[in-house]
């Protein structure tokens, strides 16, 4: 990376003060980064450019880049196409480290003018010194720096890194992770990429020592050499979870006039995954069940799966998606069964995996903390799927600081079952996230993610062992 | 269906009177029985039966069934296994209609001693002249009779019918479905089906006037040919969901000791329902996904999708979806793309299907209000997927206020997607519900579902035809 490479990435996470060039005065989208920033308690100097108002939002305004007295590190810029060049060059004259450029109208338009325009912004790039982010982008969220492109963003940070061509995503993958009290390290939303593009910034993320799990939101690149290159790098440091977008016929066009992405083919995307070791998923919610099973299951957690359940429906269908998704059901030892036979009832219960501990388990909570307990210390045990809860909201309590405890002491990993008629209070699901126990609305989705996470660590564990002489 | 048949079926769902066998003191399981009828608040007799108590929860209690002095239509039975025969005796005696036996420990176990004394519980449900649901089973839920078998269930009714053989799942099911407004004509949980099984209870509940979509979960058949009649006949009705658990190896392993069903063949199971146009599901999500569709979406809807969103990843999302599920992106009018010209800004949005409204459009709503206009008087449109939400909460409301129009004077499918980060207030989708718009977390769900549909009327059409002479 050159001097100026790193500068500028040093810049894009920690800047220590901030300009806003063409914020509006009024309700309008572009403020935005304004609220977002106050929201998450910036604490550098944040300076509004507009060509016209005195202040915005009770803060000193500034007619020109330039009439800004003090040094820049970041510029946002939000104005209007045209003005766009000329803010660019003062950018440079500035001495500022990195651009975010929310402005659109470029390659996305699918036209020659606006792909040519693009091109001479990253020539004024280069020129002035500066890295630039977008065009077409919302720009960063770092809870840890008080940066935010959005307002209401959660403060807490975590081992999240998202990096997503598109900006709206950044926002509604974020709130959907913090149903779940799982936080970011960062977030950058790099739309067209004209400059800083996804390879880079993978491998800046994926080496980034706060993030455990990079996840990603592609429509398309540019160079698929660099991309297939940083994948392979970064997927051996983090698992990485790639949401390809604009995947058929449809998407493709979809894609080509949102980012100006091209999406290449298919089978291209496939192999580029299977070969670098990086996770593919379809949608929104199959990310994040990815995601929140990387974070908060075991590194190296193994396949053989106990069920414990009082509901039985449930039971029947985690013990289908154990086999669909190539997991094995644990075979109890007999000492495990003999000791559940001695804590569970003769009658609507059953000993063998999966282990249902019938339906009074909802009023006489100790039947699944006693079972857990036998399944936390039988070794033929890798992972325990738990669907169930109190009757009352206080006996659902004990029964999550149950699960917090096994996670906590077992070591093992443990998926806990939120059907919505169970644990339907988000309240009492906090004890749960803090402990670093997954939640699932259902078995099958539990299952389908923690299966690709074993054969991520199995497949990591081969590739390191091949790799020592 | 013999004349005792029918009685029983009427007193399945509209009992006059009901008597509790086993009710428990405590607060044990066995109360959700009492708590459910308490709650829903039936307006006929309960005759709690106990062997020792005068009263349980302030109603008077008799030791004995034939001590109670007035008909019995119902009794629902909770007793211990060895005192289930002389009660089903005393049944016979009081001119009881329909025993629900939730007592468990009979085919279930795997043991032949279970199986034996399940058929002889049929055997005194014949010679006494009642019908049996279950043994292992928790009756019926049926808002409109004020029946329930858990507490704290929906006193609405609504169109959806649910016959599930594990009892917890009406629960779980109810819940999921009420999260959305949706509501029950009954809910049938009928264990292992020794009497009453799902043949019969599948076709009486597909013919109910009241009834627009029948769910089913099942483990396993007594009777593979009564089933297949059964769906053939009930599919002609009304459009059936029907969720097969058990359907691997690891599953029917967990299904025999749940309910004691042999589970049967997959690929027998798959011509079954392809035959008879059965709507195969395989978990919880995928039925509430479709259950939702079919109650929300107009019969014979098309397959020519427009989609609006405001975040551009997810319009992509969308348009990956309507490709891979079958479905068709809409080929808008001349005359809408003139009009949506007019309407939209110039940069940032898209006119072509996804019609992209900006980011703007959460600010300025009129921007996704006038181009669903524009889309419900497009003659190539049959449903639009609108993904989108307000900056505000009041300007959320505008927003969900014109979905509920367009699908009030468009008569055209709208599948809203409520993204974790917008629409996250459960108050904003209340209109939606009442407007009946089904609200999907992703497009990819909203629109797998929707596949279906219709998929299911057009084959329904053609049926039709093909019987036409």
């Amino acid at each position: 990376m050159t001097e100026t490479g790193a500068k500028g990435m040093d810049a894009l996470l920690r800047p220590r003060s901030i300009a806003l060039v063409g914020l509006p005065r009024g309700f309008k989208a572009g403020k935005v980064f304004l609220l977002g920033l106050l929201d998450q308690g910036f604490s550098g100097p944040v300076y509004p450019v507009h060509p016209s108002a005195a202040e915005i939002d009770g803060i000193r305004a500034w007619r020109r880049l330039s009439d800004v007295p003090d040094p820049l590190d970041m510029v946002i810029v939000m104005a209007p196409r045209e003005a766009v060049r000329d803010i660019l060059v003062e950018c440079g004259h500035k001495n500022v480290q990195v651009v975010i450029l929310y402005t659109s109208g470029y390659g996305e338009t699918g036209e020659e003018e606006g792909r040519r325009e693009e091109r001479r912004l990253l020539e004024l790039a280069r020129r002035g010194g500066f890295r630039l982010l977008g065009p077409n982008c919302m720009g960063v969220y770092s809870p840890l720096s008080g940066l935010a492109c959005f307002p209401g963003m959660p403060r807490e940070a975590g081992p999240v890194g998202f990096l997503s061509q598109s900006g709206s995503l950044c926002n509604l993958f974020a709130g959907l992770c913090a149903s779940q009290g799982l936080y970011f390290d960062r977030v950058v939303s790099y739309g067209n990429g004209c400059d800083l593009d996804l390879p880079e910034l993978l491998e800046w993320t994926a080496e980034a020592p706060g993030v455990g799990v990079v996840a990603v939101y592609c429509e398309g690149v540019r160079n698929g050499r660099a991309l297939a290159g940083a994948c392979r790098r970064a997927a051996q440091a983090k698992p990485i979870v790639f949401w390809k977008a604009g995947q058929t016929e449809a998407g493709r066009r979809a894609a080509a006039s949102h980012t100006g992405s091209l999406s290449g083919e298919g089978r291209i995307w496939e192999s580029l995954f299977r070969q670098s070791g990086t996770q593919a998923v379809q949608d929104i919610e199959e990310m994040f069940d990815l995601v929140l099973a990387f974070c908060r299951t075991p590194e190296g957690g193994g396949d053989r799966i106990a069920v414990v359940s009082g509901p039985g429906g449930p039971a029947v269908s985690a013990a289908d998606a154990v086999e669909r998704h190539g997991l094995r059901m644990a075979s109890l030892s007999d000492r495990s069964m003999r000791r559940l036979r001695e804590v569970l009832p003769p009658t609507g219960t059953s000993v063998r995996n999966p282990v249902d501990v019938g339906l009074s388990a909802s009023f006489d909570i100790r039947l699944y903390l006693d079972a857990l307990e036998v399944l936390s210390e039988d070794p033929g045990v890798d992972a325990v799927v738990a669907v169930g809860g109190g009757a009352t909201a206080e006996i659902s309590r004990v029964y999550v600081d149950g699960l917090a405890r096994f996670r906590e002491r077992s070591g093992k990993a443990i998926l806990a079952i939120a059907y919505p008629g169970f644990l339907t209070d988000k309240a009492l699901l906090e004890p749960l996230h803090r402990a670093g126990v997954p939640v699932y609305p259902t078995p099958e989705r539990a299952l389908r993610a923690y299966a690709r996470v074993v054969r991520y660590w199995r497949l990591r564990a081969q590739r390191a062992e091949a790799r020592v002489p």
